[in-house]
């Protein structure tokens, strides 16, 4: 991972030393650069430099993975290598990923991946009824009987029936199979679905509103994109939910830069782990009705609602109970099967429901994503299970409702746990984690702390985050790579380490922090 | 899917309707054309409409799952409800899907894939030894021991370790496996690499050398991020091979309208099946070395060479062993595992090794990916078992090795089969399948037929195409989709169907071309 460094170094230098933004000779002072720089003498100007490619790739930004990260894992080297540091493990609190953190998967859901890849087991192993039926379902479904074939590229037809079902359970209200697209993971199909935007009409950029605190994917793609982010602020005071009027005040300012016609909506929140009520849902259909905005509604943590008097209620839900004219509200919910009870991140499974979509525009969207022949059909099987898990009376319900159970009451303890000891720690400010899987608490940072990282030229949550994992192992995420309250510091954690590691994080966190406090007091 | 055919017309109907181009006051016409339309009276105009949706979607075009494969979709739903037609079921040789055309997966993938799904297996079930000693090794480079967590975005070292170790093997040349990037089969990697181009230097769009006939990839890729296609014609004489005098025609033209940055070559050829030389391939280096460009060496099909005389040389390889200043060109260099004799489509797995591109693109290019999380853990696990298959004197080697050689012997008989049956057929000109997946006839089509599709509105190929399909069930994709030379008629077939399904397809095809040679005559 040293290598990853050098390479930021040198593109910083890169642009130092040639101060130029113009691309237009570019070759040329490649050649230069390459000749004055610090590295090594090329005979060739290359093709492709930091200067002349995407500009945009440049811009892009994605935190949850950022150099802090880069950082984590170089230090996980060091410690694989018998390097002295005050702890003895990184702990990964910076992406949402409970297998890594100890999170045992659903044995159904395991059980039909190992029969679907390797049939024999079918027959052969021992397993229950019901795992088999999923499994002979399930290859029936699959070009040849096997996984290995391609499926349609919007999914397998059987699986996508399955996932209408789910919703409608789900809603009270029907859903139509052929507006379920199948993904990898929600994150392909939210940028499907972004993409459509681009389009300077009237010589304007396509304007995406997003909040802030945000899942930095919407940024990042919206940034590949060329598209225009339109902030509105999630108000922290009241437990992150959306204001009206604020929405108003971030779409007024937009409208002289861009042609805003989206709203993304999280909920649960990620980062900032709130559920939002009905009312406030509703308010928000109404703002997006009165302006013609589409509506992304990114609800991937729906399993994920711990707080007492929390109700998860999708958006196709309650536009849907609002009736004329609502009901019409043009909406693309996103789910997915790294969340939720079955964390199954690595399985790469997602779709997403597309809702009152022109019918040619939607059969766009699905021309375009058929280049990329089609999701992973074991992720596809993982979505079957989740959207049709055992039925009460089928051999496998019991346990399956178990191991449910048990991971969604364990996160329920930890987020409370979580939130319960910032909130002891002086200087820290952390909201209830309603739901999701994090918890984003605001941190007042004394002035000396901030003169510090502005010498080393971080921004003060950098530098808090890169303290606290240079000190302690504990990987965190900076408030700045979700986008925060101008002059408020946060940072997000996830509630992920089980109960053990999650106790011995949170004791260490809270020495570093008394110590970070005395040193810069 | 007859609302797929609705939603095409309706798409048709709006911009006959609307005769309008300028997306400016595409709100009110959105209006105008639902009140006159004679679809549903709509009461809230769209916010993403056919006339404001991003053009390069629009634009994009993918023949190997178009109307016509949409069309055999149909037929099979209608076949499947009693349906009559002049045959009992539709025989998809569109596209490269092996085992939905019944080939067998590879057994020790398999049983990987289901030790790692599920580990109990690995000591429960009765599996070979390097079975369970692989399916450990990579439980253990999984956050957690679990394929359920996130890999690095460009995915688990050990994997792209032993990636880097198999290219060394084919190439004898060393390769870092720090420059070895995992992803969801090749197509991903392909459409994160073009992506780098979207720069429009001195404001002149980048272009991209791609061959004719292509794999349609291309096009819709380039189409989508809005970069130039520079067209190169393969040459059918010799057997579709490169001429550098095509390659210099084809840049020239380019260069008034483009920055032409980028060649991509298919070897072994996809849809045209020929496999390079070692001198075509020198030439190919030593013309993208003249001009300073970047090369895509699409790869997929290194495994699948069958022709007496033929054989499979890297780009990495020969461009290696040309020495200076050969040696220091840019490639990026693309593998899948859905392709060779594992035919693995749906686990989605794949490769890029890049070589010689700037450390600051590559650290650009792996932060833009890992917004997109990592590629399905499953689908590496696959990767890893075609990287470093049983070794000889392992457990799992013999039986390895006679299921692969099953497989592309077979192959190697159906690809004669089919070009030999094609070139007894008037008016069929088939060059021999040297290597890939497929046949691509040249048909000469009577003045008839041609002006009988004329009058159907539709281009020749594609008329010939769809008799085919409505009259045998036989699926193929005419040559338009992937671009011929002016005037000639080709069209693609996989040479996937087993023999006995292979011989039944070429016999009915036969019956059809002599029937509508005569109708046409």
């Amino acid at each position: 991972m040293s290598s990853m460094k050098m390479m930021i170094s040198r593109a910083a230098a890169s642009r130092l030393l040639t101060g130029a933004t113009r691309p237009a000779d570019s070759a040329e002072r490649g050649v230069t650069l390459h000749r004055n720089s610090f590295v090594s003498v090329r005979k060739m100007s290359k093709a492709l430099t930091i200067d002349n490619i995407n500009p945009n790739i440049l811009k892009l930004e994605y935190a949850v993975r950022g150099p802090l990260v880069i950082r984590a894992t170089e230090i996980m080297k060091e410690l694989e290598k018998g390097a002295q540091k005050p702890f003895k493990k990184v702990i990964r609190a910076n992406i949402g990923d409970a297998h890594a953190m100890g999170q045992k998967p659903i044995t159904f859901i395991r059980q039909v991946l190992a029969c679907v890849s390797l049939p024999e087991l079918i027959d052969k192993g021992d397993f229950p009824e019901d795992v088999k039926q999923r499994a002979r379902d399930l290859l029936d479904a699959c070009g040849g009987g096997s996984v290995g074939s391609y499926s349609a590229s919007h999914g397998i037809e059987l699986i996508r029936r399955h996932v209408a079902e789910y919703i409608a359970r789900r809603d009270g209200h029907p859903c139509d199979w052929n507006n379920v697209c199948l993904s990898s993971g929600a994150s392909t199909s939210i940028k499907s679905v972004l993409q459509l935007f681009c389009n300077d009409l009237g010589g304007k950029t396509s304007g995406v509103m997003v909040p802030i605190p945000q899942y930095p994917l919407y940024s990042a793609s919206l940034a590949e994109y060329g598209l225009q982010l339109v902030s509105y602020y999630l108000d922290e005071a009241s437990n992150w939910g959306l204001s009206v009027d604020e929405l108003e005040r971030a779409r007024g300012a937009a409208l002289t830069a861009a042609n805003v016609r989206a709203l993304v909506v999280i909920n649960p929140g990620n980062p900032t782990g709130q559920v939002l009520t009905r009312d406030n849902i509703e308010s928000i259909i109404k703002f997006a009705h009165k302006h013609g905005l589409f509506l992304f509604a990114d609800e991937v943590y729906q399993d994920n609602v711990y707080a007492q008097g929390s109700k998860f209620y999708s958006f196709k839900k309650v536009m849907t109970e609002m009736g004329a004219p609502y009901d019409e509200l043009e909406l693309a919910s996103f789910m997915s099967v790294s969340k939720g009870y079955m964390g199954e991140c690595g399985l790469r499974g997602g779709w997403v429901e597309l809702v009152n979509v022109a019918p040619d525009v939607q059969a766009n969207l699905y021309k375009c994503i058929s280049a990329m022949l089609c999701p992973s059909v074991l992720g596809q099987a993982a979505v079957d299970c989740v959207a049709k898990p055992p039925a009460p009376g089928e051999p496998s319900h019991a346990l399956w409702l178990r191991e449910k159970t048990a991971v969604l009451d364990s996160l329920k303890q930890r987020a409370q746990m979580i939130a319960d000891t910032f909130n002891q720690m002086e200087g820290f400010q952390c909201n209830i984690v309603q739901g999701a899987m994090y918890a984003f608490p605001k941190i007042t940072l004394p002035p000396k702390a901030i003169e510090a990282a502005n010498k080393e030229g971080k921004l003060p949550d950098v530098f808090y985050a890169s303290r606290l994992l240079e000190e302690t192992g504990i990987s965190i995420v900076p408030g700045s790579g979700f986008g925060q309250y101008p002059g408020t510091y946060h940072f997000r954690t996830t509630i992920l380490p089980q109960e053990p590691l999650l106790r011995e994080m949170l004791d260490s966190f809270k020495t570093f922090h008394a110590n970070f406090s005395k040193e810069f007091a």
